[in-house]
């Protein structure tokens, strides 16, 4: 189950072209960093921790072989088109501004040395995310009776992440444990059944309050698990938490390309000139929220206060 | 916008491979009956009223050019194999068994004459639902301002009917007086955000108390209604109330094979064995139905009141 979704080798990124999947599993090998945001843009990779880590390495392949002010200018062009590439993940702006912190002490260094430390930093921010996953999966694990049944939703398994899962490595970790874990996806006629214990997903950027951004069809999950009288967990590790939005309202939501909609194997299929509303995100308020399972520990309400509490530095 | 989802033509039924659009757009002719029934099975043709025409038509193709009492093996052999096909849709039941009528009562006339009353009456049903649609469009239309923001899910236009449409007949009829419609599907948080007048959607069955059978994700959309104080309608022909159902539980779920869910392409994508659940429809709560929208007028709740007011024969 060891699944590469991204690694750095030999002086270049790698990942899985996860639009090929499930009909073939394609490495791409890149050593430009517009090509990294172009992978990111069109969604060879996707998931909000997966493309932190990749626009981390983005930056450090955009430095490699200079240093000072024309350093400068590469680091400043290279974080502003990666950050621009999808809006709502918050972890891709807290990649790249890690990236910029190290940057920014680093630059008495010569090339060779300012790329080596860049290099570094970004594969850290890559191993700390494995690491993040693994111990939010445990936090999580302990929420899970056995047997439990888990309804989860969108792109929070290994692919979306440096290699464990988010929101399925809360089921990952319970099932490691010996736990007997059924999941069931998207299906509310299963939570109005009664056979589910609790939701379980991922977030592209949590607010300071606890409001959710997530894959669109996030929300409606949590309005039915309320209904239903099922708590909703979010796996979030804390690098996708970010304390500068207050709240919800804040989360910029990305926009889908119109085509998604109005064509369909590059031929069109709705009237010409339909406006189409086709966001990737919606947004779950905080008081719909039972818990934000971390890295660092459990969040429960109020979030103001627990999320402050877990991502003050130790 | 004249779509011929079904039709009678020349002692054959042809329908269009909705299989294969929007990529190509395929006409199918069939003269057996287990062809048809075939067809239905593997979603050549789907949509209940649409499905409720295709069975009518193919016990008419199936007693042609006998009488007596081989005709009723072969009316009853059709009859068992079109049933069988989807469980779920109740205008499939209704149509073979208004044609089940009409045979008894012409048992005594020759193969031709028999044949000619059996394919009049399938020809009936097609026209019927037609002007029914258009009915239940303009009754439905009545309840839309202008501007108003529907939102709506799955099959309900021209496609899934005999070529006008339930839930999307509402909208045109209500767009062919003048009004502006605009339409949205399946995104809670422009339900959120205040943007949706009214949610309309079909039925594939609705029971005598009001509980509708409809495609998966039709319960969610209602709870979200329900939460947002917005209207939740539905747009059913009277064929596909079944007063012989007392309430929702009565009603069979159709499974879709789980291959669906395991297989992408003719390629294993999940690990060998794992049990799949893959309901095709769901069924919403009484008490959150706003209305009902029939040809023959709108029925509020108490629905055991109304729904049996306009299904009495007059």
């Amino acid at each position: 189950m060891a699944v590469k979704t991204i690694e750095w080798r030999a002086g270049s990124v790698r990942m899985i072209d996860q639009r090929l999947l499930p009909g073939r599993e394609v490495i791409r090998t890149y050593r430009d960093y517009r090509r990294v945001a172009e992978a990111i843009r069109t969604m060879v990779i996707r998931g909000a921790p997966a493309i932190g880590v990749a626009a981390a390495m983005g930056v450090a392949l955009a430095i490699r072989g200079t240093s000072g002010q024309r350093a400068r200018a590469r680091f400043e062009r290279a974080a502003n088109l990666l950050k621009a590439t999808r809006p709502t993940a918050v972890n891709l702006a807290w990649a790249v501004d890690r990236m910029g912190r190290v940057f920014e002490a680093s630059l008495a260094l010569d090339a060779a040395h300012l790329y080596r430390r860049m290099r570094d930093e970004a594969i850290a921010i890559y191993q700390e995310d494995l690491a993040a996953n693994r111990m939010l999966g445990r936090n999580g694990a302990a929420l899970l009776t056995s047997p439990a049944s888990v309804l989860t939703h969108c792109n929070a398994g290994a692919l979306a992440t440096a290699g464990y899962g988010t929101a399925l490595g809360v089921i990952r970790a319970a099932c490691e444990d010996g736990k007997e874990v059924r999941v069931f996806s998207m299906a509310a006629s299963v939570l109005r059944a009664g056979q589910v214990d609790c939701v379980i997903v991922g977030t592209d950027r949590t607010a300071a309050n606890g409001d959710v951004a997530n894959k669109v069809g996030t929300y409606p999950l949590a309005v039915l698990a309320r209904r239903h009288h099922v708590p909703f967990y979010v796996a979030a590790p804390l690098s996708s938490i970010d304390l500068e939005c207050a709240n919800g309202d804040q989360i910029p939501i990305e926009q889908r390309p119109s085509t998604e909609l109005t064509e369909f194997g590059g031929k069109p299929i709705a009237p010409k000139g339909v406006e189409v509303f086709n966001p990737a995100f919606d947004v779950t308020p905080a008081e719909l929220v039972t818990a934000i399972i971390t890295e660092r520990g459990i969040a429960y309400p109020p979030f103001d206060e627990s999320l402050a509490t877990l991502k003050r530095p130790r």
